[in-house]
């Protein structure tokens, strides 16, 4: 992919340029125009002569030189042919604006785009999108009406309406971009390709997008494991819609995407330590808090505050966004208690008092700064008249100087601190309208950071598994066109990845019966083996509890009980099954959607689907995937031993779920897939029931 | 209490006056001059002559006319004394800004104002307070800089500092009031005093408080049933801190008060119709959505956007928050095919395109302002070159004077819409800076438009039970110390209120084993009855499943066996106990805390500490209550009947419940109480076991 000659055109031809105002073809030649590019600008229609004071072009065909970015606005059909064009003058990137293609229902249209842009190793973005702009090079190539300051924040987007209204909040907010990107309907280029670029471009430091729906999760979260953690760990901040049946039945009528459930999204962003803004107003206080601050462990907060209300608030929204309140060191609460007023309060939230000065404030946040206790710093200033918020602004900015702990303000107010807000905006640092977002921003940035810092692990694997004997089972399986196994169908497959069961063995006399036992060493079910026979207790063909001890008997009175109640059925043995012992009833299956395989794990039995206490997780899985898939639950409260019974062995889930995991990765056809229940307690874990189906 | 001297006074004294700036005693004074106050204002310092032009006094007998309202802003221990000398001059409101009171440890000082106040009927507001501010009246009492435009929402605040800031974001916002009190301590007036008088208010449409803690819930929601179950419904939002346990520490430390459970007030808001704000920025959108619109029955929502990614988002925020997508008639479908563009979405959400100018906006919100299947509109508008914010605000402002059904708008960006957000603070339409917060206000606003609408009941209340029986149980226990009652005293009390319990009796023979069984009808457990054996089975004292046919056998059987095993052992005779049938196990109880006596309900057994699926709710309740605890389970799918098993009568738990909050309404000295389980299944309810505590 050639994003130079996107982002840094040294010539951009635009097809479609227009004279009528407020079009897009007249836009995006006023925004190159008059938003300051240096490069030469080519304006093509054969109806107008000049355009902004610069010659326009008949066609392509009439540019003598070479033109590093097409950027297209006219009817869909016609875009194809002026990108071949194009590339005759060594255009090696494309935005097409146009709309019309597979929005439109026109799917045909779009491939063929691609696939042209793909024959000549061209960059396309679009189709139906927006634009770029990179400010850093002073090119505005969108009709996206503002340019934005330079800052180290990337930005794209699928939806390119949303473009104009981020562009405009960020302003207002001092957010400064590297990138903005419009990516329409990602004909070509997605949004990983992207992010291996922003991940590598110098001049971005987090990477923000808002997505509809994204494809390949594995691909994603092995890209991103790779990349995030390296050396060089950039947050990725996602603003992800469709939560919503009724929000992913709107994207499908505005993209024609289908995106899969909230759910999948939500183990995709866990597992590739995406970092979800949960609303428009969340992904800027993400953006600011990450770009604004050094990644690095934060656990425990400290508020400080000139007003008891807000310390409150916010130091609800710390503990509810699942940090720690610090505890201050002795020593520090000493430091406070030298200069702050007898009544302000030397416990974290530090309360300074209504009547603070900017010094006050000052002398605060550096003896907090060194609190050995305090990672991370939220500072609250409400406007009293004493109040100095421009003052206490340039003590954040100067504690910023010798400390690289994380600090998050909030000048509570709008009219009154607007000139402290300008202090912060000028000196990167982070801050937020209202106190509460600056917590749960605080939140997720430690999460990340901690993320980042995590080893990556191979997928589980195991050696033993007899994959040659799944391959046959699916492979008559489908000459027969069968596609579903059930019970005792799935359970060799189970067998062959060695799935932990219950023992069982037919017997045809009851001296084998005796041997079996003391092989099995436990209780076992036995059950009258006959064709003849469909309901075994009503023919006294059933006994529960039989040892090694009473097997003999036992063995002889059910075949002598059998043939007195049943004297016509021909009887083959008796069926010895392992007796479950008591323990917790799990649920371990996959669902497969448009982004991947994933397995689900959770609390089976009445109550799976009443408090649908479960996570789910892409195949592959590593060790951590699946070890945070069982501590994930609620439930794990009980396998952990809650009241008074054993902790369950967790490892032994664990390979459970690693044993599945490769099976589903080593056979895709597998459409479906349920273990219910897996039997979890002390011992380890059986599986009591399965059920495959394929394509 | 008077309000009409605190709010509407004719002239005001300010003991503490100073001529030193930024500290509270100018401020005051210096904000009733230059906001224009237009009654008499003293200013009282007896070290100045002057002070903003007015003359000062040296102290309050030295001025010679009434004075309606005093605020004093000297040290604690002075103000009541000043009080005294204020009443000679007929005040009858003072407003007490100094600190130093509960707050600082000095209790009897508080104490002491309150009731000073009280003898004297003076309406007290603080102490420790930031003062009050009647826009209307012109009067800023107080000490914040701001005087906020008049509006008809009424704001007061535990909180004097968050007061300043919260002037200033409503500035920026448009949000007028009517009025602003912080009420500081509230030494002597509170929470519900306040808004049984802004009900009253005809400026106040909509109340909102920051509280940190509050009192009486039982009181409150009888005074908020009655008051906004009537003709004339007044919203009050409340933003609650000291959610967490570490939010409600520094509301210990800040204020000196003791906040319960946040459950406790969760269930107090359920039950008196209050609107909980979760966050500040929240208050706004809530203030301005209850105040710009008529309450009214809210289900289903209709977006119009120009964007598709922000309609995607909300439809998102609409769902979540419990509200619906609205379904367009077709008739309205195809009028908006006839002027919007065939590119256009005439599906919810309604998507006119980035380029829609103002008349697009204006036909469209007119056209679904008659839909007759949606109930309210949230306009969305991106800022594209094509757009124009102020025509389209001009286009909702337009639509109001036809339509009384809710809109709420967001003008996506700042500086882009600046004009069109003001033509909608002008005219009084609600809009929110980012679109996902319109919906949960509305979802907010439809919830309490619900309850407003719904009937009022008595308590649950039965007469069948043995109220003295219970009375000579607690006496006989006081008399002897006794405060706990284990299983079988707190049957005896369970029984008296009609509980329904399992059968029981001991019997003495066979004979009346029999007798006794045929009046049971239903199977028991027998168990040997002797003051000498600790462990009934031990001794072959325990029979599980004996019935009438073979209660004799057994009786006979197990007094030999018995009697053979332990031949010391005095046998008394038998005790018959109805085994339980299969039901779901519930757990019953009660939480008493700073607010009352709430009623526990919810789902007992091993699941109980893991998924805390338990509802409260405060006694006594209605019939209405206790539904909307049962409801209000995740597991109430499991007694309505899932995975087959029969639906459990829910009258026959409402009558559990409403026994129990019968039973603690009548006697307030029991202190704790469980029933667990409370046994369900489709027959009715039955309590296996109870324990009961009182003082």
């Amino acid at each position: 992919m050639n994003f130079e000659a996107l982002f840094y055109p040294k010539s951009i031809a635009i097809v479609g340029a227009s004279s009528r105002e407020k079009t897009v073809g007249n836009d995006v030649v006023k925004n190159l125009v008059r938003q300051g590019y240096e490069g030469k600008i080519y304006p093509i229609n054969p109806k107008i002569n000049r355009l902004y004071d610069l010659k326009v072009y008949e066609s392509i065909e009439k540019i003598a030189d070479k033109i590093d970015l097409l950027v297209v606005a006219i009817p869909a059909k016609f875009v194809a042919e002026e990108i071949r064009k194009s590339a005759e003058k060594g255009t090696k990137a494309v935005i097409v604006i146009s709309a019309g293609f597979k929005e439109a229902g026109n799917l045909e249209l779009e491939k063929e785009l691609a696939e042209t842009c793909n024959e000549l190793e061209i960059t396309l973005i679009g189709p139906n999108c927006l634009g770029a702009i990179n400010a850093e090079h002073s090119m505005n190539a969108s009709f996206a009406a503002i340019m934005p300051p330079v800052g180290d924040v990337a930005f794209f987007s699928q939806s390119g309406a949303l473009c104009t209204a981020v562009l405009d909040y960020a302003k207002d907010m001092g957010i400064g971009f590297s990138k903005f990107v419009s990516i329409g309907n990602k004909a070509a280029l997605d949004e990983l390709d992207l992010i291996k670029y922003l991940h590598e471009d110098p001049k971005t430091k987090v990477i923000c997008l808002y997505a509809e729906s994204l494809e390949n999760a594995p691909e994603f979260i092995k890209v991103l494991r790779e990349l995030n953690r390296g050396e060089n760990p950039k947050p990725i901040i996602v603003l992800k819609s469709g939560k919503t049946s009724a929000g992913a039945g709107a994207i499908a009528s505005h993209t024609g995407s289908l995106s899969s459930g909230d759910s999948a999204y939500e183990a995709l962003f866990a597992q590739a330590g995406i970092i979800r803004a949960n609303s428009i107003s969340e992904l800027f206080d993400l953006a600011q808090v990450f770009s604004m601050n050094e990644l690095q462990k934060v656990k425990k907060v400290t508020i400080i505050t000139n007003a008891g209300g807000p310390g409150v608030l916010t130091t609800d929204a710390v503990v509810e966004s699942g940090l720690e309140m610090a505890e201050l060191d002795p020593k520090t609460v000493a430091k406070l208690h030298s200069f702050l007023p007898a009544a302000a309060s030397t416990h974290n939230p530090v309360d300074v008092l209504g009547d603070a000065v900017g010094e006050v404030y000052e002398k605060t946040i550096s003896v907090l700064a060194k609190d050995p206790g305090t990672d991370a710093i939220i500072l609250l200033l409400t406007p009293q008249s004493m109040t100095e918020p421009v003052k206490t602004a340039e003590a954040v900015v100067k504690m910023r100087k010798t400390s690289k702990k994380p600090v998050v303000v909030s000048l509570m107010g709008r009219a009154l601190v607007a000139e402290g807000v300008e202090v912060l905006k000028e000196n990167k640092i982070a801050s937020t309208t209202f106190p509460e977002p600056a917590a749960t921003a605080l939140a997720k940035f430690a999460k990340f950071s901690e993320w980042s810092k995590e080893k990556n692990e191979l997928a589980l694997s195991y050696d033993d598994v007899d994959k040659a004997k799944v391959a046959t089972i699916f492979t008559e399986a489908k000459s027969k066109g069968q596609t579903s196994f059930p019970e005792a169908e799935a359970m060799e497959i189970m067998r062959a990845y060695k799935f932990p069961l219950m023992k069982s063995a037919v017997v045809k006399n009851a001296k084998e019966a005796l041997r079996m036992m003391q092989e099995f060493n436990c209780e076992v079910a036995m059950k009258i083996v006959s064709p003849d026979i469909l309901h075994k207790s009503d023919v006294g063909g059933v006994s529960l509890g039989v040892t090694a001890e009473t097997v003999v008997t036992e063995y002889q009175a059910m075949i002598k009980r059998v043939a007195q109640n049943k004297p016509e059925a021909k009887l083959e043995g008796v069926l010895l099954l392992q007796m479950a012992k008591k323990g917790t009833e799990l649920i371990l299956g996959i669902n497969k959607n448009s982004l991947g395989t994933m397995l689900m794990f959770g609390l089976g039995g009445i109550y799976v689907e009443i408090f649908k206490d479960v996570k789910f997780a892409f195949a592959p899985l590593t060790r951590a995937d699946a070890l945070s898939m069982i501590n994930g639950l609620h439930c794990s409260k009980l396998l952990e031993g809650a009241r008074g019974e054993k902790a369950v062995d967790k490892e032994k889930i664990i390979e459970a779920i690693g044993r599945l995991s490769q099976l589903v990765n080593d056979f895709p056809e597998i459409v479906e897939l349920d273990i219910n229940p897996l039997l979890v307690n002390a011992e380890g874990t059986k599986v009591l029931d399965a059920r495959v189906v394929i394509e």
